[in-house]
C-alpha cells in the first residue's frame, strides 16, 4: 500500500500570494502532502477568507500560525497537522519554523531560510535539539537531470572539476515595480522583510544551492560585485561573485533582475578536467554534457540511460515534459519519506536539510557585505 | 469559493498502467476531479487491489466497470461518482462510454476515441442523446502555447492558411518490442484492441486533432503511404499523408513510431500567406512567429501578451516550465467546468469533444484503408 | 608544391546576378580556379562591361559565350581557359555545355542541370562521348557534415534506412514578387526559363541530390502534390512528395517558397533500424545522431572525431564555423582535382556529376508531371 | 570599376601556420587585397619554401622580414607591396609594425598587437607620426550580427546599458598540450611569446574588444581571477574578471581554455534598461533582442531588416550562412578601403585600429596584474 499523505498546515500562501499555489501543487501531485490545516494570511479574516477558497474545514482554517500550532498539537495524533509549511516573505520564517519545530511539528520552509546567519544558527540548533525534518525548498535542485548532473560530476564523469559558471537572471525588476504596489516586488525589495539580498537572497541563493548540491564542492574565497541598477531601490538588483572553491576550481555566479528579456534563467555549466556539462532550468528535460573531444552528448530525462537518483523522480516517459511543478514535488516527496521514515535525513531521501539553508543565508550575508571589497574567505 | 472537485471513477489505470497516473495527477493537479471510485483493472482481482493502492474505500474498488456503474448509480447524489474516466486500450472505450452516458454519467475518454466509424457515430448519437459531457483527452491541445497558435491564426495573424506540416515521431517501436510482451506495445501493435491505425491510431490522431484545433481547417482529399517497417508486426508504425484543405491550403502529416531518437517529437508548422508559426511539444513554452521579413518572433509562456485563452490556462510566470502533466489538466479543466455548468459545449470551456474524437477516428480509418492508393476524398 | 588553379571561363554571373559572385568567390577560395575569361551576360555590352568590372583583361571579356568558345580555343595551351563554369538561368544551360564540351573544355555547372530530360539524357552522353570534367554545383553536398552524414550512413551507423523526410522550404516568393520585375523571381517562375518545376526545380532538385548523396538510395515511386499558391504565377510554388525507395524505405520531400519566414531552410532527417541523423542547412557546422536509446550526440565540424572525407573538406578548428561558400568552394575543390588529374570521376574527388544532374532533372519533372495522380514508378 | 586589390606582403603564416591561412582567404575573398610577397617564416629555408607554395616569385619569397622591407620599398610604385600582415607569434608583431610602418607600409596585425604596454604606446606614437593605415584583425568584429547589435545598443534601442556578460572559453588547452610539441600550444602558452596573457591574451582579448565594439563603454574598474589550472603551465589558461564600466553598467568578462567540449565559444550578452542582446559566435548569423515583456526577436543576417553597416559586409541571402572567414574578410575590405582612401580611419571603414589594439594590450596586462587583488582602477 501506497504511503499515507503527510498532513500538512500552510502559514502564508493566501489570496494574492503566488508560491503558496505551487507548494500545494507540488505537495499534493504524488500525493506527498495533504493540507489539513492554514494560517493563510497574516491579515486573520484574509487567513480565515483563504482557507474557505481552499476547502478547509471551518475549524482549521486559522486566523494566526500561532492558534494552528496550538489547536492542532491539541488535535488527537490520527488526524494531527505532522507538517508545517513556511510560504511567508523570509522575515516571517524563523519565528514560524522555531515555534513549529518546539511544537513537534517538521518544517517545510521556502527559502532563503531566514535573514541572517544567527538566525540560521538558532534553527540548526532547534532542529539538532529536537530531531524533527525540516527540508527547504531548494526546489530547483529537484529536477531530475539536475541529479543527473550530480550523478555525472560525483562518479567522475567530466574529471575534476575546474570551473563552474551559474547564472540566475530575470528582468522582471527593470523597472521599479515595486513602487507600483505589486505584492512580490514590494517584500522582495525590502531588506527588512528579504534580508540582506535582494537579487543574491531571491535567486542567487538557488544559484548557490545548486553548485553545491550538483559539485558538493565548498566555496572557499570570493569576490563580489553588489549592484542597484534601478533608482530609488534599496537592494541590490545584480550581483555577481567570483568563487573559488575548496579542491582549487574557480567559478563565476551572477544574479540578476534587471536583465530584460530574462524570465528565470538559471544556467549551470560545469567543467572538469576531461569533460563538461550544462543545463538550463527553462529547458530542463535535458542535460548536455561535453568531453575533450567527440561530439556532445545530450541527455534526456528517461532516455534509458540515466542514474538511479534521476529516474526515481521521474513520472513519464522521455519526450514527455516534467517542468516546475513537478521538480518541486520531488522535494516534498523526499520530505515526506523522511517524515514517514521519521529521520531527517537529505541524504538518503535527497531534499535540501535546514543546513543547505543556513550555509545559503551565510553565503547572501558574505556576498552583500563583501560587496566591491575584494576577495574574502567564505566560512560556513 | 473554488468550485468542487468534481467526483471521477476509472476505468482502467491500474497496476502496470501508464496513462491511467498521468489522467490522475491531471484530474487533481487543480481540483478539477477527485478520483472516488475505479475499476483499474480487467482481472477482478487486480481491480480491486489497484482500488486499494490508490486509497480508494473498498466498496468503490469495484471489480468490474459494470458494477461500478450499478452501483454508483445508486448511490445518495451529493456522494455519487458524477464522471467516467476512461483509460483503457481503445477496443474497451465504446461499450464503457456508451454505458456510462446511459446510466447518466459524464465521460471522459481517450484517444482515439473508439475502433472504428461505426462505433463513433454510435457514440456521438449516444451524447446527443443523453446530453451528458463529452471529452476526449486530445491532451496536447491542452498547451497554453497551442491556443495562442491557435488565436493568432485565427485572429489573422499570418494570413490564409497555405501550408501545414505536422509530425509525431517517436522510436519506441523501432524494435519488436510486443514480442517481448511489454504491455504498452503489445496492445498498441494489435489491431483488435487498438483499431486500425498503429502509429496512426496512437500518435496520427493527436497529429490531426492538432491540426485542426490550431487551423480549423477540414481535410477534403489525403494520399497515405501506410507502412509497417518492423517484420512480423501487423499494424502500420509509419504512416505519412499528403494533405488538402477546404481552404485550398496543402498539407503533410507523419507519425512514425520507428524513429530512434525521436521521444515524443510531435511538431506543427503551419504557414499562412503572411507568417508561420512553429510550435514543438517537447519545448513547448515557446511558439515561433515568422513574418515575410524582419525577425522571427519567440512568444514565451506568460511573456505578459498572450491571448486570453493562453493565459486563462497558465499557472506559473514566465520562465518556470509548465509541461504535459499541466496541460493535461488543462483539459480536465475545461471538462469540469463543463460539468459544473450543466452542458456539454467544448467551444465555451475549451476541451475536444466527441464530435472531435468520432472525426479522428473517421481519419485514421480513411487513411490506413487508403494507403498507397493514391488521392481520396475525405468527409467527416 | 601546390596544384595551379584551374582557368574558367563564366557565362552568366554579371551585374545584379547573384550567383555568379558566389561562384567566383567558390572557385578562387582556395585557389581551385582563377577567373580568365567571361561571357557575364546574355546582353553583349552587359558582358563585356561585367568582365571589366571583374577585372578581366578587354580581350577576355567577351560579348558572347559562343566568341568565348571559338576565341578561347585558339589561345596557347598553357593560357587558354581549361573549364566553362556555367551560371546562367536553366534553360541556357543545354547549349552551352554541349558546346563547351565538344570544344574541349570542361564544365561546371549550375543546377537543375537542363530543362528536360531529352536535354539531359544529351548532356550525358555528349560528357561520355568527350570525357570531359563535368560537375553540377549542387553545392549542399559540399558540407563537411553532409559528408559525415554520408559517411555514418554507409557505415551502418544507423542501420538499414527505414525514413527520410527532407525539407526545403524559403518565403521569398509568398508574394507575387515576379511582378515587381525582381530579377530572380521573374525567371525562376518561368517555365520557358526554369523548367517544369519551381520550388521543385529551384530547391527540390537540392533536395532531392541530398537524399540521394547521403542514402546512396534510388526512389522507385512516388506521390506528389504540385501546387501554387500565389495568384497569377504559372509554376509550382509549393511542392510535397511521398517517396519509396528501393531498399523499402519511405520518405517525404518537401519544397516550398511560400513559408514565411524561412530563409532557406534545407533539413534532412534520415533515421534507420539502430538510429537517425539530422542536419540543418542554416547551423550547418553540426549533425545530430541519435541511437535507439542513451544520450543524442551533436557532432561539431572538426571535432576530433570525424570521417576523412568530412576532414578533408574542413577549413578551420572546430567552433570557427565554415558555411555556404566554403561548401560550395568544396564542389570546386573536387572539381579541379578531377581536372588536375584528367578524369571525371565524382566518387573519387567528390563532386556531383552529369549523372546526378540528369537523375535530378528527370525527378523534377516526373514529379511535376505526376502531380496529384497518385502514386506513380520512378525511373532514371 | 571595382577598387584594386591591396598588394600584400605576410610575414608569418608558411608551412604548419594556422592564422596565415586564413588571413589569406579573408584578404583574398572579395579581392581586397592580394598576396604579392611573403616572409612567411622565422627560418630563412622554410619562409622560402613556404613562397613557393603559395605561387609566389621567387623574388618576393623573402628569407627575412627585413629583407622584404628592403627589397620591396625599392620596388617601383605600381608594383610594390602597399600592405604588411603580420600573423607571427606576438613577440615579433612590434619590431615588424613599427619597422613596417618606418619604411612607408601600411600594417594589419593579429592581435594581441603586442607584448605589453611600451611596445602598444610605441606602436601608436609610431602609426600617429607616419600616419599608415593600421589595422589589428579584431575579426570577430567583423560579423555583420556584431555590427547590428552595436547598431541596437549605440542607437537606444535596449536602453541605457546596465549588465554585460562576455565569455570565450574553448577546451584545447584543457590537457597540458604544449608538452606535445604542439606548435599553436607552445608558444601561445610561452609569456615570452605570448605576452602576460595566455587564456587573457588570446582569447580575453578578443572578448575585452567585443564589448568595447559593441557597447562603446570604457572600462573604469575590475576585480580578476587569473588561473593556471593544467600544471606545469606558466600562463593563465583561466580568466575571470568583473568590470565595472563609465556609466555605471557592471560586467563579467570570462575566457577559459581549459572547458572541455567548448570549441570556440564566444558570446556576448548584453542588458538594458529596456531590453537585452545575445550574440554566439558559433550560430553568428542570429542576433537575439528581447524587451521588458513581449517575444523575442530574432535577427538574421540578410532577413531585411538589418542597419546599414550589417548589410554593408553581408555577400549572401538570409539563410546562406555566411561565418568566419567571411567576417574575417570583412576586416580587410575595411583596411583595403581606408588604404585607398588614403587614411586611417576605423570609424569610416569600420576596422580596428592600433589603438584598438593598444587598450587591448593594457587591458591583458592589468587583469593579469590584478588576478586576486581586488578591485583595480583601468586606465587606457
Amino acid at each position: 500500500m501506497a504511503q499515507q499523505p503527510v498532513r500538512m498546515g500552510m502559514v502564508g500562501g493566501g489570496r494574492d500570494a503566488f508560491i503558496g499555489a505551487v507548494h500545494r501543487m507540488a505537495a499534493t501531485l504524488d500525493g506527498s502532502m495533504e493540507l489539513v490545516a492554514g494560517a493563510l494570511s497574516s491579515t486573520p479574516e484574509k487567513s480565515i477568507a483563504s482557507g474557505a477558497d481552499l476547502g478547509l474545514p471551518e475549524d482549521r482554517a486559522y486566523p494566526t500560525w500561532e492558534a494552528m500550532l496550538e489547536s492542532e498539537a491539541a488535535r488527537p495524533a490520527e488526524e494531527r497537522m505532522e507538517a508545517v509549511v513556511i510560504v511567508t516573505p523570509n522575515h516571517v520564517h524563523h519565528s514560524v519554523a522555531k515555534a513549529a519545530m518546539e511544537a513537534g511539528f517538521h518544517v517545510v520552509c521556502d527559502k532563503p531560510l531566514v535573514l541572517n546567519a544567527a538566525e540560521a544558527d538558532d534553527l540548526v540548533a532547534t532542529q539538532e535539539r529536537t530531531g524533527k525534518v525540516f527540508a527547504v525548498t531548494y526546489n530547483y535542485t529537484g529536477y531530475p537531470m539536475v541529479k543527473e548532473a550530480r550523478h555525472l560530476v560525483r562518479s567522475g564523469a567530466i574529471g575534476d572539476v575546474r570551473k563552474v559558471i551559474v547564472e540566475y537572471n530575470q528582468g522582471w525588476l527593470a523597472t521599479p515595480l515595486e513602487a507600483s504596489g505589486q505584492k512580490q516586488a514590494d517584500w522582495r525589495t525590502d531588506p527588512t522583510r528579504a534580508g540582506a539580498g535582494g537579487a543574491m537572497g531571491d535567486i542567487g541563493s538557488h544559484a548557490e544551492n545548486l553548485v553545491s548540491y550538483v559539485t558538493g564542492l565548498g566555496i572557499t574565497e570570493f569576490a563580489s560585485d553588489v549592484t542597484t541598477h534601478v533608482e530609488g531601490r534599496s537592494i541590490d538588483d545584480d550581483t555577481s561573485v567570483l568563487l573559488r572553491f575548496d579542491n582549487g576550481g574557480r567559478g563565476i555566479l551572477t544574479a540578476s533582475q534587471v536583465c530584460p528579456g530574462c524570465l528565470n534563467d538559471l544556467r549551470l555549466r560545469v567543467w572538469g578536467s576531461t569533460g563538461g556539462l550544462c543545463w538550463h532550468q527553462e529547458d530542463p528535460n535535458t542535460l548536455t554534457q561535453t568531453s575533450l573531444e567527440g561530439p556532445d552528448r545530450i541527455h534526456h530525462r528517461a532516455d534509458g540511460s540515466l542514474c538511479d537518483a534521476a529516474t526515481a523522480v521521474t513520472r513519464l516517459p522521455g519526450g514527455h515534459p516534467e517542468a516546475f511543478i513537478e521538480a518541486f514535488a520531488n522535494i516534498y516527496r523526499g520530505a515526506a519519506a523522511a517524515i514517514r521514515a521519521g529521520r531527517d535525513d537529505g541524504e538518503t531521501h535527497d531534499y535540501p536539510t535546514v543546513h543547505d539553508g543556513a550555509r545559503g543565508v551565510k553565503f547572501i550575508g558574505a556576498v552583500i557585505a563583501g560587496g566591491g571589497d575584494g576577495w574574502k574567505r567564505f566560512e560556513e
